[in-house]
C-alpha cells in the first residue's frame, strides 16, 4: 500500500511480512467472527504456527527477537487491516512479551541474569523461564482494567501473602485474550502495612482454582477478541509467580514502560482499520459508477475530496506512529529506565499519537462509508464492522480521550499530572 | 427536556404529547428489537391504538389533522428519543399521509374534490378514499430507493399499461415498514413513447401477487424498522391505484413537496437520538464518580466542556429544524406549489438542516460515549445502539452528504442543480 | 440576500431597512476607517440623521420604539455586512437604550412612572429624562470590561458617596464609542459596609472632569470602533446619575437582562460579517475563471463544496440567532424579570448562539479567502479586513469561549455556574 | 523546546543552531517590521554575516553544504518562531540554492562538471558560477506566481530568443525578496514553434533594464518579506543566464524537485509560527491568574485542554514534516530524478504535510489567542501578528488548499492529476 509504514529493524521486517500474510487470510473470516461473537481461535493457532505469536520472544528463547515497538506497531497495523479483533489479541500478547524481554535483557546485561545474583538475578531467572514458555507459543492475557476504568495506577484487586504464596481476590474487566490465554497477567496491589500497598503483577496459569473467566464478552465491536471479565476468589498463586513492585502512589512513571509496550502498538491497530477503510473506499470509487449520472465515481469532485481528506488523515496518523515509535524505542532501548520527566514527555507523545490516530481513523471510516453508500450499512459489509471496531479506540485505557487531554495539558503546563491521584493516596494514609 | 422544541399548532401539540408517551414505553424495548432484528410490530399496534398512526389524516377522515411538517418533525424527534427505529417507521407513514392530505385539501379547495370535476376531481376522490383507509389505521410503506441510490429522480422500476391496469416490474430497497405495511407506495416510471417516461406512483396492497417482500433487512442500526427489499414481477395493479405524473427529466422540482413531507421530519429523528444521548451522558455525569480520583464526574472540567459542546450541537440542530420547518410549512401551506427556484431554495434549507442535525447528532453520541466510558461499548448499552442508529442519517436519500453539498453549492452559485441529470435524460432521447 | 433573517415586528422591520441602506453606504468607507484607525464618526452622524441611532428609544420619547432584541440583532447583522466596526458602535448604543426603555416601560406599567411614586417612580423619571436625551441623538458608550477581563460580575471601578454625589475612580477598557460618546455608562461598585459592595451604574457626561478617554484604541480589527480605555480619577458625578443596585456577589442573574440587550445583538454582528464574506466568495466564483484550467470557478466541484459549507454555517448561525432572539424577547418581554434558573437557561441559549455564530463566521471567512485566492491577502481587500474583524468575536465578554463552555456545562449539569465567584466573594467578607 | 524537530545531518544541525540564534534576535524586531511594512533588510544582513544565507551552498563554493530538505525545513521552522517574514525570505533563497546545488552535484557526478562535456557540462559550469556568486552572499528572489495563481505549470511570462540573448516580457507577483534580491529567478516560457512553448528559467541581475520591481507589497501578514510585483518589459537577458527546459505541457513532474526544494521547507514556516504561539500561550497560562476567580490560569481545566489540543496539533505537524522531509531527501538524494509516478506520490506527501501543518498552525494560533485573552487583539501583540502571518500559508502555491485536495484525491484514485492541464495545452495546439 503506497505510503504505508515499514519496519526499521530486520526482525521487525520479518514480523511485518508475517502480519501481512496473516491479514490476507484473516480478512476472509473477520465478519464471521464478528457475527458469531466467538474468539478468533483459528487465527491464534495460525499465528502460533507461523511464529508470529513468538515474534517478540528473544531469539535465545525461541522467538524472532523483535524488540522495536515501532516495528511491532507497524505489524499490528498490518494485521488490523485484515481483522482488528485479531490485531488486539496479538497485540496484548506481543506487547507484554516485548516488555518482559526488555526487562530480561536489562537484568542480564546488568547481572548476568542466571539467578545467582540476588533479587535482580532471581527476577531475571523467572523472566527467562517465562520467556521460554512464551517461546513455545503460550498465549498471555493482560488483566489491567477494573470496573469503572483504569486499574493500573490504583488497583483494587489484591494479593495477600500467605505461607504458600499469595491469595488473589478481585475483579478485572475487558481482558482481551481471556477466552484462551494460557497465562493471565494480573495487575494488583499487595498490602504493605496499614493503608499502604505495593503494586504487584501476578502471572496466573489457566485453570488455577479461584480464577473464573466470565465468558461474557459481547460488545459493539472487537467481538472476536474474547475480552471477558475475570474474577478472582481466594485464588492461590505461587510466590515466584508474583512480582512485587513500587509503593502504590509513588513513582507513577514506573508503570509506563510496560504500558507503552502494550498500548503504543495497540494505537496502531486503528491505523490499520483506517487503511482498510481507505482501500475499501478507493476500490469502490475506482470501480463503481454513480447511479443517477452514470459517471465513474472516481471522477466526481466530491469523491476526490473525500479520498484526499482520508489521505491527509492517514499521513498524519502514519507520521505520528512513526515518530513516536522511534522516540519510544530510543527512550526504552537505552539501559536505564527513563526518569519521571522524560517518562511524562514520552507518555505525552504517546497520548498525542493515540488521539491523532483514533480521531483520524474514525474520520476515515466515516468518509469511506459515505463514499460506498447505503450498502455499507448492511450487516456483513466490512465497513459496518470497521465502524464498530474503530470505536473501541477511545475507550482503551490509559487514557480515555478527556483524561489524555488533561494529562497532556498538565505536563505541558509544568503541572504534576498525578496531583489528584497523589492527593487521594495520601488522604488514605 | 429544557430547550427542546415544541409544536406550533394545537393538533401538533397533541401529536407531540402522544409521541412523548409512546417514547417512554418504546424505550423499554428498543434494545430488544435491536437485538432480535424484528419489526417493531407492538409499537405500531400501540401507535394505531393511541391514534398516533392517524395523526396526519384530516379530521374529516378520522385523524388528528396535523398538517404542520414542523410539528411532525418535533413529534418524530420525541419518538426517536425512545426508539429511533420506531421513529422512522412512524415517519415514513406519517410523512406520506401528510402529503396526501395536503394534496387532497388543495384539490378540494380548487375543485370541490367530490370526483365530479374531471381529472383533478377524480384524483381528489381517490385521495379521499385512501385517506379514509388510512384513517382506519392502515400502515404505509414508501418504496423509493433502488439499488445504487436515489430512485426518485430517475426510477427504473416500471409500470406498463395493460387493458386491466398496470403491470409493475422492478426492485426497491431500504423499504421501511415493508415488513408490515398494508399499502406499499411505489415510485416508478411509465413508458410514454419511445425512450420517454412519465413518473408514476402506485399504491399496492399487501398480498398483491407479484409483489414479494424479501424479509432481508439486517443492518448496522435501525434494526427494528423492517426495511426489506421488495421485488415486483408482473405485479398487476388496478389503474385507479396508479397516479401518472410529470415527464421524467422535466420539472424535477415537482417531486420535492412529497419528498420533504417524508424526509424533513425524518431528519429530526437524529435530533431525538442526540437528545437521548445527551440525557444519558448528563445522567451519568450527575450520578457517577471518577474512579481514580473518587470525585463527582460532573465537577470535572473536561466533563463540563463535553456536555457544553453537546448543548451547542443541540442548540444548532433544534434551531435549524425549527426555522426550516417553519419555512417549509409556509411554502407548502400556501395554495400553489412553489416554483422551481423557490423549491430549490427550500431544498437547500432542508439539506442544510439535515447536515446540521446529522453531524451534530453523530458528534453528540460520540461525546456521550466518551463521558459514559467503556460500559457504553458493551452490547445492550443504549449508547452503543444509538451509535449504530445515528449512522443511518447520512445514508438517507435524497441526498447523501456529498450530493447534498453539491446541490447546495450549485444552487448557491446560480447553477442548475440538475444539470447532469438533464444531460443524461436528454442523451437517452 | 436569499435565506437572510427578517424582523418580527413592524418597528424592527423599519430599523432593518435603515440598516440595509446604511450598510450599502458604509461599505464604501469601511476599508478607509480600518486603514486610518479613526472612529466612524461620519457613520454615526448618518445614523443620527436617519433616525437609526434613536431606533430603540420609545416613540413617546422620539424614537422608533424598537423593543425586540431579535429584530435589533437582525439590524446589526445587516449593518455589519457593510461595516462591522460601525455595527458594534451602533450595537453598544442601541442595546443599552433598548434595555433602558424596557426598564422604563416596566416601571411605568407598575407605577405610572411620573416620579411621584417613591423610589421606582423616581427611577422611572430619571429614565424618562435619559430617554428623552437619547431621543435627541445622544450617543452612549458602555464601560464594562476592566483590564484582565469581565468587569460586570466583580467590578473594581468604584463610586464613593460624598455630600455632592459620588466620586468615581477606576479604569475601563475596550470601551466602544468612547471616542465620541456623549454619555459614558460605567459599571462599578459602591462601598456598602466593611468589605461589602453594591453594584452601581453611573451615567457620566462627556467632559466631566476626572474622566479621561485615553485615545489608545489600536487593534487587529474593529479599528473604527473607537474602543479606547477610560480612566476615572476622582470624577465627580451627581447622585441622580448613579443607580445603586444589588449587593455584589448576590443575584448574579440580575445583571443579565442588561447584558443580553447589548451582547445578544452584538453576536449577530458576526453573522453579518459571515454573510458579507459569503457574498464576496460567491461573487468571485460566479465571475471568475480558474487560471490554469481557464474554466468558470463556479463549475469547480471544490468551489461548490466550499460554498455549500458556507451555506450550512450560515443556516446554523441564522437559525440560532432567530430562535434565541425569539426566546429572549419572550423571556424579557414579560413583566417580571426572569428568575435565576430561567436566566441561567437564557444565558445558556445566548452563549450557544454566540459560539455557533462566531465559529461559523470564522469558518466562512476562512473558506471565502481560499476561494478568492491570494488577492484576499493584500491590504485593502475586504476579506482581509473581515478576517481581522471577525476575530473580535471570541474576545467579547461575557463570555470568552472557554468560559462560555464552562458556564453551559455547569448549568446543564445542574451545578451553580457562579460557584467559584461566590466562593471568592464570601472569602473577602 | 521539548518535542521539537532536530536536524538529521551535521551540516543541518549547524544551520539549525544558526537559525535559533537569529530567531532570538529577530523576534525583537518582528513587530516593528510588521508595523512599518519594511523589508527585513537588517535580518538579511545578519544572516549573510553569520553564514546562514550561504548554508545551502556546497562547501566547495563557500557554503555550509546543507543538502537535506528535512534539515532546511527544521531551520526554517526555528527562524519562523522569531520572525515568519524573515523565515520565508530565507526560505525562498535557501530553497532555490539547495536545488541548484543538487543539480550541480548530479551533473558533476555524471559528467565531471567542468564545462567541457557538452550541454550538461555547460550547465554544470553555469551552475558552478552561480553557486560561487551565491557563496559570496548574493540574495535570490523566486518569481513564479502570476496574477491569478500558479505560474509554474503554464507560465505566460515569455522569453523570446534574439541575436543577443533573450527579451523577457511579462508580470510576476508575490515575489518574496524582490525588495532586495541581487538575482531574480524567473519561471517563464520560450516559444518553440507555432503554439508551442518550452519552459525556461532566467536568472536576471538586479538593475537590468526592463525589469521593474513595483515596491507594492502591502498585505495582511508577512509584511517584512518584500514580496513585490515585478514586471518585465523588453528586458534583455544574456543567453547563458537562461536555461531552456521541457516542452510546456509535457512531463509536469519535472518541475517538482525545484518546487519541493522551495515549498517543502516553506511549509515548515507555519510549524514555527505554531510553536511560537504555543509558547506564548503556555507562558501566559503559567504566569497569569484568572481575573474573576483569582486562580492560576494553568490550573483551569479548560486551559489545560486548550494547551493539550495545541500539543496534539504540534505533534501531528512535526511528525508529518519529519516523515515527509525524510522521504523527500531519500527520493531526491538518489542520483536520478524520480519518475512521474514516484513524483506524484512525493508531491502527494508534501501536499498532505502542507495541509496538516497549515491547518494545525491556524488552529494553534486561534487557541493561543483565546487563552491569552483580549490583550492579544491589540496592535503590537505578537499573537495578533501571528494570526495574520499564519494566514499566508494556504495561499502559497502550489497548491492552494482546494487544489491540493484535488491533486491528492486524483493521484490516490489513479487518475492523472494534470488531466485538465493537458487538455488545455493540447487544445491550444
Amino acid at each position: 500500500m503506497v505510503g504505508e509504514l515499514s519496519a526499521r529493524t530486520a526482525e521487525g521486517a520479518a514480523l511485518v511480512t508475517l502480519a501481512e500474510q496473516h491479514a490476507a487470510e484473516f480478512a476472509t473470516r473477520a465478519d464471521s467472527y464478528d457475527r458469531d461473537n466467538g474468539f478468533v481461535r483459528d487465527n491464534v493457532d495460525a499465528m502460533r504456527a507461523s511464529g508470529m505469536l513468538t515474534a517478540t520472544v528473544p531469539a535465545e528463547h525461541g522467538g524472532l527477537g523483535v524488540a522495536s515497538l515501532h516495528d511491532l506497531a507497524v505489524a499490528i497495523a498490518r494485521l488490523a487491516r485484515g481483522c482488528p479483533a485479531t490485531a488486539i489479541v496479538a497485540n496484548m500478547h506481543l506487547g507484554f512479551v516485548v516488555e518482559a524481554a526488555r526487562t530480561w535483557r536489562r537484568l542480564v546485561a546488568a547481572h548476568g541474569g542466571n539467578g545467582r545474583n540476588g533479587r535482580n538475578g532471581a527476577e531475571a531467572g523467572r523472566l527467562a523461564l517465562l520467556l521460554r514458555l512464551l517461546g513455545r507459543g503460550r498465549l498471555v492475557a493482560h488483566a489491567a482494567t477494573e470496573p469503572g476504568g483504569n486499574g493500573l495506577a490504583l488497583p483494587t484487586t489484591e494479593a495477600v501473602r500467605t505461607p504458600h504464596g499469595y491469595l488473589v481476590n478481585g475483579h478485572k474487566t475487558f481482558v482481551t485474550n481471556s477466552a484462551a490465554a494460557d497465562i493471565v497477567v494480573v495487575f494488583l496491589r499487595i498490602p504493605d502495612g496499614p493503608e499502604r500497598y505495593r503494586h504487584g503483577v501476578a502471572a496466573i496459569r489457566r485453570g488455577t482454582p479461584g480464577m473464573r473467566v466470565a465468558e461474557n464478552w459481547d460488545a459493539l465491536g472487537m467481538r472476536g477478541s474474547g475480552s471477558h471479565d475475570i474474577s478472582f476468589v481466594d485464588c492461590q498463586v505461587p510466590a515466584d509467580m508474583v512480582r512485587v513492585g513500587e509503593q502504590v502512589g509513588e513513582r507513577f512513571e514506573a508503570m509506563w514502560p510496560g504500558v507503552l509496550a502494550v498500548n503504543f502498538p495497540l494505537a496502531a491497530c486503528y491505523l490499520g482499520i483506517a487503511e482498510a477503510a481507505y482501500e475499501a473506499a478507493v476500490n469502490a470509487a475506482r470501480t463503481r459508477r454513480r447511479r443517477l449520472t452514470d459517471s465513474p465515481l472516481a471522477e466526481w469532485g466530491a469523491a476526490q475530496l473525500q479520498v484526499a481528506e482520508m489521505e491527509v488523515g492517514l499521513a498524519a496518523a502514519r507520521a505520528s506512529v512513526s515518530r513516536t515509535g522511534t522516540r519510544i524505542d530510543a527512550a526504552l532501548g537505552a539501559g536505564d529506565a527513563p526518569g519521571a520527566d522524560e517518562t511524562d514527555r514520552l507518555v505525552l507523545d504517546f497520548q498525542c499519537t493515540k488521539l491523532i490516530v483514533t480521531r483520524a481513523a474514525a474520520d476515515i471510516v466515516e468518509r469511506a462509508m459515505n463514499l460506498v453508500g447505503g450498502g455499507a450499512y448492511r450487516t456483513g459489509h466490512p465497513l459496518g464492522r470497521m465502524y464498530r471496531d474503530v470505536r473501541a479506540g477511545p475507550f482503551m485505557q490509559p487514557y480515555a480521550p478527556n483524561e489524555a487531554l488533561e494529562f497532556i495539558g498538565r505536563v505541558s503546563l509544568g503541572l504534576d499530572p498525578y496531583a489528584e491521584l497523589r492527593g487521594r493516596v495520601s488522604q488514605r494514609v
